[in-house]
């Protein structure tokens, strides 16, 4: 009998923040799988890390680059969708050897993550099951004590990859707003935010929950961002 | 010594679907606080019931009343000042006692949540901390499994108070998009989701993560729908 596949939001970095199913479901695999990049650990495997017992198989999925073909690049997507298939590939066969395969993603699986490419591919003929995980936006406005939304408040989710007037365009007509994925886009995020007249209340967060935590005004902070940080704009805030 | 205030969420209904944080500091916890409806359990003490220990106080927060006044009207937003102001004052009359107080809710807490509240009037007096919980979103589009954001796709969280217009116009911009607090607002919904032109991609999903979930494609639902149903519209998919 085919085993089932679980795709596992293991959450923003802070172990403690696992649900008790992701918790089980990485206990009880026969296979955890997650990606990583060359060399490196995985991200996902060290949340999870305390649940996986001494016997489970471990299957990394290797990015096959992350720098040397830029995203605007054609190669760049015929190399990521063979990547794609050949992990979908490998999870099929520990299934069909009637393994149940954990598959772990930071964050929650169906919000902007790799394992949406790999469930796409396989969940029509495998038994799939989809666990969802704290997110980083939300471990970043609980840890800043930021209150989000309030009454009829609009929460818009934009990735920073928009370019600048889009973004701008964006923030003046959202309530509350997160910006994800910032790295080498902070110059023109910082420019965005400040065209929409928001940069007093924006409030940027590195490393959310994790080790070397921080947590600033946008206004205050210099210099460049890693990818897995964000900027939080809490919405209008009525007083109740 | 004054107590700490932990306010924690429990995620959208699922047991399972609550953190090792959460679950510790329900368990660990001298008084254990829920808003709740007047001769009705609280949804997240239900959730929370297995980490409740026997000799754990336990503090109802009753909203005054749901009906009766409509939201429109002044006196409701009077009573809803006194309600928060009251609750406040019950929560820090534990908290100077030396108790540590755990404040359940359901969802995330900073997600239009009572307890920002409750947040706002504590946090500079007292030692606080926020544990972020799974969303009801979250939760609904890992069960319908429906992958949200792709790429740069951008998420608006919207709610079903807004007026039909503006709805509509969230709906023609937004890639992805979540409709929350359905209920009573089902018509008006409806019509913002056909005038987009979105109605063939709009899912449906009431009690999600619970006993009684439906999930299903808003174009074959027919009928009224409760406070806590919502509907999801995925995002644009590129293939990979």
């Amino acid at each position: 009998m085919a085993g089932t596949l679980s795709i596992v939001g293991v959450g923003p970095g802070d172990p403690e923040l696992i649900t008790l199913r992701a918790a089980r479901l990485i206990g009880s695999a026969s296979v955890v799988a997650y990606f990583c990049r060359e060399k490196h650990p995985s991200q996902a495997r060290t949340i999870a890390q305390a649940h996986i017992g001494p016997d489970t198989e471990e299957l990394r999925l290797v990015y096959p680059f992350t720098t040397e073909v830029s995203v605007g690049d054609p190669a760049y997507h015929q190399n990521m969708t063979a990547f794609y298939d050949q992990s979908a590939q490998r999870l099929a066969a520990a299934l069909a050897s009637g393994r149940n395969v954990t598959l772990l993603c930071e964050g929650d699986p169906f919000l902007y993550g790799s394992a949406m490419y790999v469930f796409d591919r396989l969940h029509k003929q495998w038994n799939t099951q989809v666990v969802p995980g704290i997110m980083a936006m939300n471990g970043c406005w609980s840890q800043a004590q930021a209150p989000m939304t309030h009454g009829d408040d609009v929460l818009c989710v934009l990735p920073a990859t928009l370019p600048e007037a889009k973004l701008a365009s964006w923030l003046e007509r959202a309530d509350a707003a997160v910006i994800m994925k910032i790295g080498r886009n902070m110059p023109h995020v910082r420019q965005a935010i400040s065209q929409s007249g928001r940069m007093d209340d924006a409030l940027y967060v590195e490393r959310g929950t994790q080790g070397g935590q921080v947590i600033t005004p946008l206004a205050e902070r210099e210099g460049a961002a890693p990818y897995f940080s964000l900027v939080l704009l809490p919405g209008r805030k009525r007083v109740r």
